[in-house]
């Protein structure tokens, strides 16, 4: 039984596509500079919308790694 | 710089397909009776069920929309 | 018009394709074991992310259904 | 199965009786301009006190009606 | 000194008359399946409405009872 | 155009009748230390459940009041 | 005593100056539209960002005014 | 990769010595009931104080558990 | 290295010209009757308003004090 | 059946060896001014750091007791 | 249509003289280490007091910048 | 006086043996990369459960410490 050490990012994903996209992308950008990623909290949904239509899902999410 | 005045309606869409569908439908709504609509805040996500199957997505947002 | 009484059970659904996947994965399961479920209230949207990528996510949800 | 759009009007209703009582005014004052209100969400009670006694009670409340 | 353990149900009662009286449907309804019910929370107050007036209150409880 | 300052205190009322009466005892048990209360912010609302039914209502207000 | 019902309005105003008067801006552009306005509940205040420099804050509000 | 569905109790365990007694003793009993126990969020701690003194710990739990 | 035991009152400070002139007539008042104040926590922001104007910030904090 | 009245007092209890001691020594201050203690309800949890390492908790509770 | 992804810090800024200044002073340190700041999300307003009277207001915020 | 900058770090510490030490984990590991940690604040508490037991306690706290 092991007793890790998480850190928690909030990062703001988006995507013109979807919510779930947009978390992808978060974990993406988030993967390129921390290692070991575990999980993903989603905290808040926006939209960005242009000419009266939602134009791209702003998806903030709290993303937890393995500090040790 | 600009110092725009803005204001927040609160609008539950609805969709048999998916939650982006629902906050779609919601924004379509309000932009029949506001211009310059700028975000979207998802605000809560329900769903209604029959059958024993979800019957669509009940998604309330509020909408922030230029005033001035 | 009636009055009826309604419970609330708390379920995590998880699905590695979308947020609407997990629900209805939730309400799946749920139909199992009760009868005469009426709506959802989503709580909470988790991931679990495996070689730093989302592998499936994981939606914590209300279901209310009519005890009577 | 429809899939309405919903709009929600927030209503502070006041009665010097009771906590239902300031709900149905706050509805029946609604109902002066909007049609087809469908449910209502209690998110707040205050009391106005004078005179050392509550004078009335104040209930903020959310109407929900059909938009369509 | 006793050490209890309780289990809580989430319950929605509904009453045309009060919020009381829908609090006490909740608890009743409850006592059909569960013994030793030791207190109530009320969490949300909300309100059908037909033909423009409050059809009934849909009170959402906690009722906690003894475990053991 | 006066600037007061206020205070505010929070109390349990009870009742075995109803929310209002829980309210109103909470006050005037207010009313035998403070003077000039101004308003009540009702914060929580419990029930004490005896024999399987309730024996009283407890709500938790906070009470306002002129301190100078 | 008189029991007036009120409706609240959700507003952003904004500033270059300060809090205090980004909430001036939104109850002068809500003055506009609606009489009898009696209170301002302050929800949230953010920042507009330009030149890695606060450009103007923006404040949520919820604006109370008398329906009758 | 598995994609379970869990399901949550809320129980409120007691001790007289720690709080982690009384998450442990929550556990123990929701053990007797259930299998495949995950996790335990804490949600609330509360004191019951007799003679002017912390009688025992209640701690509520939400107690995670896999479905299938 | 001390163990202090603090005490907190919720006071209601007003100013008509600033958020940070209500919280310091709050604290003002507050240093009339307790001694050692430590801290300040804002819990929220209300203003009230006459002939469609901010006539004074109604600022509730929590002020922190040494008890011993 | 009673229908007692209770008071709430927040304290902020402080211990370099525990939450619970800390609990303790919020309860054994209120104790000095006030009898019936009957409940504690833990708000918050914060711990003051020197020399990188915990010096102390600090836990804010509310401490209820009867008025009558 | 650009699809940013943006990262949040949470800093606490310090200001004898107002909160503004205190967000300022909070977004001029993040600038030393962070580029394309685009917003500042207030999340708590405390002060520390001395000699019984507001010594600096201390605000934390959340400054969300551009990640790409 | 001085007007510090501080900021937040999210972490989550875990200990088989108590929440105390969790927290004490948590600040461990965050002292091996910040200096001058001046504060924590719990946010959250879940265990992770093996064997129908509590395996550890982990618990998510913000570490302040000063930037400047």
């Amino acid at each position: 039984m092991s007793a890790h050490t998480y850190k928690k990012l909030e990062i703001v994903g988006s995507s013109a596509t979807s919510i779930e996209d947009a978390i992808n992308n978060a974990v993406a950008k988030a993967a390129e500079s921390v290692r070991s990623i575990r999980w993903v909290e989603v905290l808040e949904t926006r939209c960005h919308v242009e000419d009266q239509k939602v134009a791209y899902f702003q998806v903030t999410v709290k993303i937890g790694f393995t500090l040790d």
